[in-house]
Order: structure tokens, then sequence, then C-alpha cells
């Protein structure tokens, strides 16, 4: 464990001590925003973020704008700047200025572009990445390179900093890793990149949300995430990108749709990119899941990342401690980083059986997710996960590890989600 | 006006006769499954479809789904197999086998991989695409050869099937024009490109249900389109790319992302394509503007393509022919073809101050659209336009047209939407 934390003896040890640290938690009231099944423990909202209650209430907004507005709710309603509205709010839990960041299209579609973008700045040269990416960024990255004409070089997640080397011309990895949690060091790893005149393309699937994030303070360059994840904005809702300021006038969009150009609703049969962040913007908005996705933003704009930071710290000890004194011997490895610094919002454990465990406990109501090969990992989403509920959890792994309920043939076949 | 409409002594003079066309339309009983506003004449379908009631349901649906599933409603509720189910769907409007047609990103991003997928499979030559083409389809086809290097010719519309010749690679084209209504003829178009060795790319943007399409009756190679014009899936709901089965295993996704591997959930680090349509898949689909989506689809299913065409032919020809008897000598010519033949289910018509008359007409309650320079475009929805609608319509714009109100300086200031 950490050297922040608190020794052992010193942490709670009863479940009236965890409701006590809940009763005591200045963002528990933020619970009641989502509309959350009442027994469930959910412990997967690093893979789907729960619902706002307000969500619903966006939607109904938006269908009777669709109905009753028809097409001049491109006009009247917003519709036709929700890309850099979103964005621009999204934009300020990243540490990101008004038209750094635009809303649209898929983390993937986004990577592919950011990717181009810097290749074409940058002029040509290596692709270095992390070869434990989540696999969309690698397929993205791989079909690049090829398409590119350049060198992919993939390393080992560890490696990443010591491979950033001068012939490198763009460096991608996801800033906290969806299997083990482990947060890399962003504004360390930017800096490299820089000094070996490379850029960075940063995935913050996992960090938006999660951590605290300063893009600018740390000099990145492009950064693509997604919004379904700890944002909360419901199923495959878009996608973000972000372009530094000082980039908008060198980057070009290899896929410049109409949404992008400058003056989308002019015709103009020539292309002529919006001059920031925009440029990066290509079809038509999905306006009814970013209708959902931006009562979450909204609800996110009223959070205190540094209370979601420390209550996020506070959830991960108190899991892996509970884990360690109820489920020891039972082969569960930590697979988080013990350092919280250097972890994002989630703890994950080792175990040969990882995915009939995660189904088994599924069935006992605590919802965790399992990542192949022996992955079972437990998101921690400090606005609607609650401190009793790391009691709760460890002590239904317990009763699951000793009961072995894991074992059973119905959690042979593997059936994933996203 | 074509040969097949009736001399003009027989077409219906009184809005009892056409109020009577309306009793008599098999058709007439579709509107009731859309939330319209009661007094509006909509003509605007072609650019936003009206809201079918039952996308609310849906919709609800979802969010329950999203709330109170969570993460198992990737599996349990269909979500991961949305893009396949809608797709295949939506084939069954456009002439297409299953597992030809997958949903998801944007019309933009859909020709992007198309055209790269075409000249990838060709191996290199022009790309041939007509001079007045949507907007978003210039910039995407004029980015595509400049980044593979290749030759781009914009020829006029009408000249588009001469300039099919030996050394082009690909022809894109949007099937129906989204000015003039103008169509393509598609099946001797795809055969000119097929026996000058090249590929079809077709935007069914303006022709999918607004007229029948047999895209394998015509041997086309691929295609893209919306789905928020005529099939009333909702605004920016995603669109659609259609691959013939012939082509599958020689086609390659330019941006392949996890939702297009042949197992996605698998999270394999080594990109497998799938083996059908489903290659051309990315990101992870946004299931809320899905939701609403397929029931537009549904619905559309309910109904024979074939009589929805009569409609549309009967609507316009009464459309040209009032305006004809009530605007004559206001400047009005008709932009879209007399032949009803090679034409979609839109009439423009071209005016001095097309921008001005179409917004006076807004504040009477008859909404087109305008296209810059001079189109005033009005877009005929069978499901829920009525006979009597272009009755309204042709006075209303006979009204402005005599009271001069299009003239009025709140008219002057331009303000387009998608």
């Amino acid at each position: 464990m950490g050297h922040s934390q608190p020794p052992l003896s010193l942490r709670p040890s009863s479940r009236d001590e965890f409701l006590r640290l809940d009763a005591d938690d200045p963002l528990a009231s933020i619970r009641e925003h989502f509309d959350l099944p009442p027994r469930l423990i959910y412990l997967d909202g690093n893979s789907l973020g729960a619902m706002p209650r307000e969500a619903r209430n966006r939607l109904s907004e938006a269908t009777s704008q669709w109905a009753h507005g028809l097409i001049s709710s491109w006009n009247d309603a917003g519709w036709a700047e929700a890309p850099t509205r979103v964005g621009d709010k999204i934009g300020r839990l990243l540490g990101a200025l008004p038209s750094e960041v635009v809303l649209g299209d898929t983390t993937s579609v986004n990577l592919f572009k950011a990717l181009n973008a810097a290749l074409s700045l940058h002029g040509g040269g290596v692709i270095l990445t992390d070869e434990q990416n989540f696999p969309t960024d690698l397929y993205i990255t791989e079909a690049v390179a090829k398409k590119r004409d350049v060198q992919l070089r993939r390393v080992p997640r560890n490696q990443l900093g010591d491979a950033i080397q001068h012939g490198v011309a763009v460096v991608t990895a996801t800033h906290v890793d969806y299997r083990t949690g482990h947060m890399l060091d962003m504004r360390e790893l930017t800096k490299a990149a820089h000094d070996a005149g490379a850029l960075f393309v940063w995935d913050l699937c996992h960090s938006a949300g999660a951590v605290p994030l300063d893009l600018n303070g740390a000099e990145v360059d492009l950064a693509v995430g997604c919004t379904y994840k700890f944002l909360n904005g419901g199923p495959g809702s878009p996608a973000y990108i972000f372009a530094a300021r000082r980039l908008h006038g060198d980057l070009n969009n290899p896929i410049p749709g109409w949404f992008g150009h400058d003056h989308p609703f002019e015709f103009d049969s020539g292309y002529t990119p919006a001059p920031d962040a925009r440029r990066f913007l290509t079809g038509t908005p999905a306006i009814l899941s970013v209708a959902a996705l931006e009562a979450a933003i909204d609800l996110w704009l009223t959070v205190d990342i540094a209370l979601v930071r420390s209550k996020s710290l506070v959830l991960a000890d108190l899991l892996i401690d509970q884990v360690r004194r109820q489920c020891e011997g039972f082969g569960l490895e930590l697979a988080s980083p013990e350092e919280p610094a250097t972890r994002g919002s989630q703890v994950s454990f080792k175990h040969p059986n990882a995915y009939g465990l995660v189904r088994a406990l599924a069935e006992v109501g605590v919802v965790g997710d399992h990542r192949p090969p022996d992955i079972a990992r437990f998101g921690l989403t400090p606005l609607y996960t609650r401190h009793v509920d790391m009691w709760d959890a460890a002590e239904k792994l317990s009763e699951v590890l000793r009961q072995r309920t894991y074992l059973a043939p119905r959690f042979a076949a593997k059936v994933g989600v996203p």
C-alpha cells in the first residue's frame, strides 16, 4: 500500500464505520441524481456509467424539439452548436480552453483523426505505442502506420518512457490502463515526447471523470476520449477530441466533413477548415445521444474533481484492504498499482477464474467486469459509489470464493461487453 | 410534365378534390404514427424527417435499459447487435441482403471508408464525381484523392455518364441531387462504371425512403446514406454503409475499430475483420440515437415503397401544377426535372429571392428549405404529407409572392440548417 495511506490498524473495520464514512461524505448527495437499481453494487461505471435522472428530461426536451420544432431546432434549440457547446463543457473537466475540445464521432474515429493530424504535422517518423493499449487503439494505430507507411513500435507499457527517442514522430497511449488502472505520468511523458521532437496523442477514456486532468498544464498536443464511462453520458454517447490551441492552424482533419467547415451552412463546394478544434468535426451530430450526455456533463460541472479523486483513493484503499482481510488465501492478486499516485479510479485483481468470479459476483448483486485473460476489475465512481459498497463487495467476493460458485458450468462460456 | 401524368384539364382543381384524394389515400393512416404540429405544412422532411410517436417509447425503453440493466444491456437488450440488426432492416428498404448493410458513424465518415476501400480494391486511378455533389461529399472525396495521391475529376452532373472512361477507379455521386431532386440512373451508371473497370460508391441520402431502391438489382458495389431525412430517424441519427456481398472479403475498412473486429469482445491485440459488412464498423454505437431510429425503420417496414413512390409522384405533379396555376408571372422557375422518372421526392424552384421566400413561407406555416444560391425546395414525404398540403402550400406561396413579404429586411440574413 502506498505511503500516503493510514496504517492498516487505523482503517475502519466494521460495516458501521463504513456507513459513517458515507454519512460524512461531501459527495454523498450526488448519488441522488442517478437512477440506480436500489440494491445493486455497481462497480462497472468505468465501462458504462450510471444514468443521471436528468438524462430522461433532456431526452424528453430533445424529442419535443424534434417533433414540434422540426428542422428549425437546428438553430432554435442549439443543435448545430452542440458539438462545440458540449465540447467546451467537457474541456472544463480536462483543463482545456474554450474551442479546444469538440464532441463527435467515436474514440476510435477521433484517434484516427488525431494520429493522422499529428503525423502530417510532424512530417513522418515512427509511431510509438503501448503494446497493452486498448485493442481498438492498437487496430487504429496499426492501420494508420500502415497506410502512412511509417514504422509502428509497440513496447511494454513500463518501457514507454525509455522508448521515446529521436526519430519518433507520434506517441500514443491510454493514460489509465483499462485492465489494471495503471496511470501514466502525462506531464512527464508529454515532455519526453516534446524533447524528442514528437507529439503525444493521449487516450483519456479511463481518465476523464476519474482523475483530475490538466491538459494544458501538461502541454498536451492532442487527446481523445469517450463519454460513456466515468462521464455517464449513456451507451455509446459521442466521443471528444482535444487539440491544443497553439496547434490549431497546423492540424488537418483527414476526414474533413461539413461540420468542420468554417461555414457549414453556406454549402461551399470547397473546404475551408474552422479555425479551431471544430475543424476536427466531420458529420452531423447524433443529437439525441448528445442530449442525454449533456445532462451528465452539466452534473459533472457542479462537482469538485479534487473531492472525487480523494474519495476514489479512499474507496480503492478500503476495497484493497477489505479484500486482503476477507479473501486471503483464495488466489486473488492485486493487479492495480499499490501506489495511489499511479492508479486511476479502479481496482483490479488477477485470478485464474476471473471470468467466473465476475459472473458469480453479478448473480449476488455486485457488478464488476472481466477483462481477458485473468483480470477482475472494479470501477470506482465516487459520484454514486458508497464507502459501504466496498465493505459489501468484499464480503460478497469472499462468499463467492468460499462457496466456489464461480466454478459453476454456466460461467464457462465467455460473453464480453464493451 | 412527363408523359405519365394526366393532361392538365383532368387534374383536381379545388381544395375539396384534394381532400378527396387524401380520403382515398392508402397511406393516409400512416400520418397518425407521427407527432406533427397540427396546422403546419411540413415540406422539409428531406432535411429532417418528422418524429414517429414510437420513437419516444423506444427512448424510454432504452433509458430504462441503461438505468436498470446497466452494462448487461449490451448483451441482454441487444445493444451490441444494434448496428447489424438495424443495418439489416435498412437493407430491406435498399434491396440489400442480410449482412450487407451496417449502421454507424455519419454519412461523411462512411463515404471516407467506402472511397478508401474502393480505391484499395481497385488499385488506384482517377476518382470521378459530380461537381454539384453535396458539399461534404466533395470535401471527403477531395481529401481522399489528395491523401491517396490519385487524380480527382469533377464534372457537371449531366456529363457524369460520358466521363466514366477507362482509367477511372472510383465514381461517386449522390443518387438524388439535394438541390433539384434530379435522380441519376443507378443501374445504367453502375454498369458503365463496371464496364470501365471502375467501382461506384453511391450516396443515398435523398433516395432511401424517397424512391424504390434495388441495390443488388443494380449490382451496386458500395453505398452510404443518412437516416434522418426520409427515413425519419431523428436529428443526426447514425448513417449506414452498404457493401455488396460479392466484395466482402476484399474490402478493407481504413478506420478498423473494435466493433468491426470479428470478435470485438475478446479484446485481441490484433485486428481480424468481420467477414461481412460489419467490418466497416469502427467504434461503439450511439445507442440512444439508434433506439429512436429503429422505431422509424420498423414503421417503414410496414409500408409498401411502391405506394410511397406513386403518391410522391402525384404530390409532385399536384404541387407543380398548382404553383403553375397560382404563381405564374412571379419569377418562379421549376428547378426539378419535368420527367418524373428522373426526379426523387422533392420539388424545387429557382427564384432570385429563394431565401426570403422560404423564410416568409415558414412564417405562414409552410416549411420548405433554401439551398444556395437560388433554390427553394419542397420535400415530399408521403408517409405524412397530404394531397391537400399541395393545395395549401401553393396558395400560401402565391400569397407570399403577391404580398411580397419575402422582401422584408428580416429575411436578408442567411441562416442555414443541415
